[in-house]
């Protein structure tokens, strides 16, 4: 390894290290001498139609793959991105974000440059990223570039969010130590070691805890996957055989065929025979939680904390105590390792209304001109996944009805529940589909298929994916789900309104307008419509749908005020909050503190 | 009038009253309720596709209109439409930004909400907002809220730059005084009166400086639109009969048949016969400047202050000294109402090439096979254009060859020059287009068409315009320059690299991709589709695209390598401004200070 080199080559050479295979990004000219430095590196360029979906991809990549890395131009390319990177943030996907800037000396100079507001001042933008990540650094100095390098990239991935990285024009070939390439930044080294003492003692409060419950609840959530503790929830939940739900943003993290798991617990939105049982619950295991609105059905499903142990990503609260500086993966193994089966108390049965597999084949049989209904189109759609997929619902009714799905094991399920921003899913399933294919042929992740469910709406918001999609040549299956509007908004106030409207595309067109290969085996292009329950079981019964190879767009049609009954109930209480006029959300909350599980 | 009304009527009549016939956007659950209260104010809802392209839209509108208005949801919704408000604030288009906000009670509670960060923390965008709007507002509060409005729609129009206001959604229907409403917004009356004496003084002094020259050059740059002095600079050009250009920005502010108008002065990237006659001019009139690199030609048009009187918005400089609190409109038409024309002086003639119109003529007539060339077509395609057109060139080598157009009188031309934000120009022709046809009907713009030069790479950013375009049934004409590829990158680094290729798209497949009406003859669709002159020269004359109803599209072909000379002129001095390595931008100005007019 040389003494020094380009600093856009150790960046770059850092960033495949960590584990990055792609980057994501548009070309401009602050970045374009940056870029040559890519491919060398070992990385591919994946080159999307423009900043905002590079940037949800790259969000996506991130989830599957552990961290991203995305390019943009200073001002324009990377204010394109910004809503992406701060849903990033909200969320926890740790993607890089290197903007190429203006060269120093012209910063310096305070010149009226392109790409800027004019005004001589360069760092409106980065001070704006300052918000929405965890580490920024400007590499203006080509004696610090290196460690400043590091210092990001590590926070990036410890604390799973998105850092900022301005790399100015001129700094590009600026000679950097190398020196730090031979010590590669170790994703499982940088957690650092708990307290051994502090450790055992957290670990054995906890089991005593657990051993003396009555009845126990596991409550899995989404920040389980970025905390890296996927498999050791999946561990306890079986081994502890405990009554176990998860979030919506926590769905499938744990193996939905258990027999212990009981689906999501949806508080106040749900059925209402599992209110009762959550009530008298008297010792809640949590892991990795996000607490909004829409993933809490309205604060509904928080548990009282006075009965909770909460697995945070460096800290541990138990019954409302908080004991930081423990990380959770190491605390957790430590509890699964001491763990004495023979000590688990029997405990009140979940009132289950039939295991989930059951509830899905007992559903009565689909007329052939049927048309296709919200109520019952996500659990059947079940049977249409398999072992290995990875399976994206956007936000709206895909993403409030996949909570429905009944998950294969070793699979994936992607879902935003706090950011929500419509069209995201689209671009995620581009990043997600690159990552998946990446690992698979690593054999980091099983064989499977990227199955994206997309509403309307939001496709129209992001379309150009298709063609970041095709220029990579991505194997995604997409059921777009056309309701003829934001559905989800007619639900939350104007039913008939125009502005909740959107103009009638030819989806399936999209392969053809951006010039999918035509007759290409290797890359093979699917289209159907489906309009009734026959047309859509012949579709999904095609064996080239099935494999998911190439570009597969599958339209379904539902009616524009077709809804999930939860969608229905979960609108209901926002538009409540929204009004202002209503009682208050904390009131639900408060009203309710009589119930274990709060809500 | 009633005394009390709900504050989103207020609003949106304001915003009427202000010139606003029509709101972008794209509805979101914290601004559905507000938008009922669009139509019955007399405003249409535009319901784009996204919010990038609705504020990008927004911005058009502004531009021709005076003022815009544009609404988006709190978080996900504003950070997608930032980098157009950005640009809007960059190049003064008076863009009002509504942000359907979290209800009040539920941001002082600091619940977890959807689109937030999750952090309680409801002010980050806010923030992130308030370094590219000159002025913002928070209706939290009914007493305040009106005249909270009325301030920023008052800033907006003065300073034609944008404002940010956000609508918690439990204010929508807050009962606020409506007695604001009895005294419209007038926009002709916000311009506070200038010390008659102060001007009286400042106009004579200009008047002897200009009868005194011998000399004068006047150099119209582009916020002379924004700051609402576009007759004026018109009437000084014709009465003075002073040789006349104007910067890249400025180009179709005056009437380019004056005899005396010699196009766009080029500085370094221009013909070299200009130079020595801007270095001997002793007077320089330069109005509405924005010094951008790029509107300057790498600062080699600034002109040396000591011989320059510059009009900008509230101040005049005079040979270096700054007199502020002078407000350029009524300064402008004292000089106007005073000027002497037998006092004006005999100059020295601008050492012209022979009139624009006389060289347009001249260029030998293409082979029917030649391939379409960047050196001639711009030149070319002014036989197309018409008195009373909007002519838009999208940054690329549309807005750099699109500055050797000949324009009819009484077109305008709208390009990028400081922000250059590719996809902006596709989404300011929905927003252009629309303004023209309102204003059209009212009899406030000459009859004329809409017509875009749109690049191929930015037109994959923001394709989505063309659904916006037809869902308002919006009359383009759309040249779709097809160079396969982000040519003006090739230029700067990277001419084979392929990080500067695109995918190929089938762009004339645009109107059945995105269902545009099928034989309607209220809104015919266009496309053609030109790699020859020949072919070019067939499709111009065709008589539906002349008259420019509907939805066209021309696809032209180019050399991928193919770019106006001086762009490649350009792009040399910013790679080597942007690597660093040689002279320093400054220098350039300082090596040549002998020059009269810099550069």
């Amino acid at each position: 390894m040389a003494g020094h080199m380009d600093l856009a080559e150790y960046l770059f050479r850092r960033i495949h290290q960590i584990g990055v295979r792609a980057v994501h990004g548009v070309p401009g000219d602050y970045n374009l001498t940056a870029l040559d430095y890519i491919e060398p590196a070992g990385l591919s360029w994946v080159g999307n139609a423009n900043e905002l979906n590079a940037g949800y991809a790259a969000d996506g990549y991130a989830r599957i793959r552990g961290v991203s890395a995305l390019v943009t131009a200073f001002g324009v390319g990377e204010l394109s991105a910004i809503n992406a990177v701060a849903g990033a943030y909200a969320e926890r996907a740790a993607v890089i974000h290197i903007v190429g800037a203006v060269p120093t000396h012209v910063q310096e100079q305070g010149l009226c440059m392109h790409h800027s507001l004019g005004d001589g001042n360069f760092r409106v933008f980065a001070d704006m990223a300052a918000n929405i990540t965890v580490a920024q650094a400007n590499l203006t100095d080509a004696e610090t570039a290196a460690a400043e390098i590091d210092r990001c990239l590590r926070e990036c991935v410890l604390q799973s969010r998105p850092v900022y990285i301005e790399l100015p024009t001129n700094m590009v070939k600026a000679r950097v130590s190398a020196a730090g390439l031979a010590s590669p930044i170790d994703r499982s080294l940088l957690v650092p070691a708990n307290d051994e003492a502090v450790e055992d003692s957290k670990a054995d409060l906890i089991l005593g805890k657990i051993y003396a419950s009555k009845q126990p609840f596991i409550i899995v959530d989404g920040f389980t996957s970025r905390y890296g503790i996927r498999d050791e929830a999946d561990e306890l939940v079986r081994v502890t055989g405990f009554p176990t739900s998860t979030t919506p943003f926590g769905k499938g993290i744990v193996n939905e065929t258990y027999p212990n798991f009981h689906g999501i617990y949806a508080g106040m939105a749900g059925k209402q025979i599992y209110m009762p049982w959550a009530r008298g619950c008297d010792v809640v295991i949590r892991l990795g939680p996000l607490p909004s609105d829409v993933n809490t059905f309205g604060f509904s499903t928080t548990p009282d904390p006075t009965i909770t142990i909460t697995f945070e990503r460096d800290s541990v609260e138990i019954e409302g105590t908080q004991y930081r500086g423990l990380h959770v993966k190491s605390l957790l193994r430590k509890i699964l390792t001491r763990l004495d089966k023979t000590k688990l108390p029997k405990y009140d049965p979940y009132p289950d209304l039939g295991d989930l597999r059951a509830q899905l084949k007992a559903l009565p049989p689909t007329g052939k001109d049927d048309t296709i209904d919200q109520a019952t189109f996500w659990q059947r759609i079940s049977n249409f996944l398999q072992p290995g997929d990875i399976v994206l619902t956007e936000t709206g009714t895909p993403s409030v009805g996949g909570r429905d799905i009944v998950l294969p094991p070793n699979t994936t399920l992607i879902n935003s529940s706090i950011w929500l921003s419509i069209g995201y899913m689209l671009g995620a399933c581009a990043g997600v589909a690159l990552a998946q294919r990446e690992m698979v042929a690593e054999g980091s992740q099983p064989q499977g298929r990227t199955v994206l469910f997309e509403g309307d709406g939001s496709l129209q918001m992001t379309v150009q994916v298709f063609s970041d999609i095709i220029r990579n040549r991505l194997d995604v299956v997409v059921f777009v789900i056309n309701n003829d509007g934001y559905t989800i908004e007619r639900w939350i106030h104007g039913m008939k309104a125009g502005y909740n409207d959107i103009p009638p595309w030819r989806y399936l067109d999209a392969p053809t307008f951006f010039a999918a290969p035509e007759h290409d085996p290797a890359y093979p292009v699917f289209t159907k419509r489906a309009e009734t329950w026959g047309e859509l079981n012949d579709v999904l019964a095609n064996p080239d749908l099935q494999r998911g190879k190439g570009l597969n767009i599958v339209e379904v049609i539902m009616a524009r005020d077709d809804a999930p009954e939860v969608l229905k109930r979960l609108v209901e209480s926002t538009s409540r909050r929204n009004s202002g006029v209503s009682e208050r959300p904390k009131a639900i909350t408060h009203e309710e503190k009589v119930m274990k599980v709060a809500g």
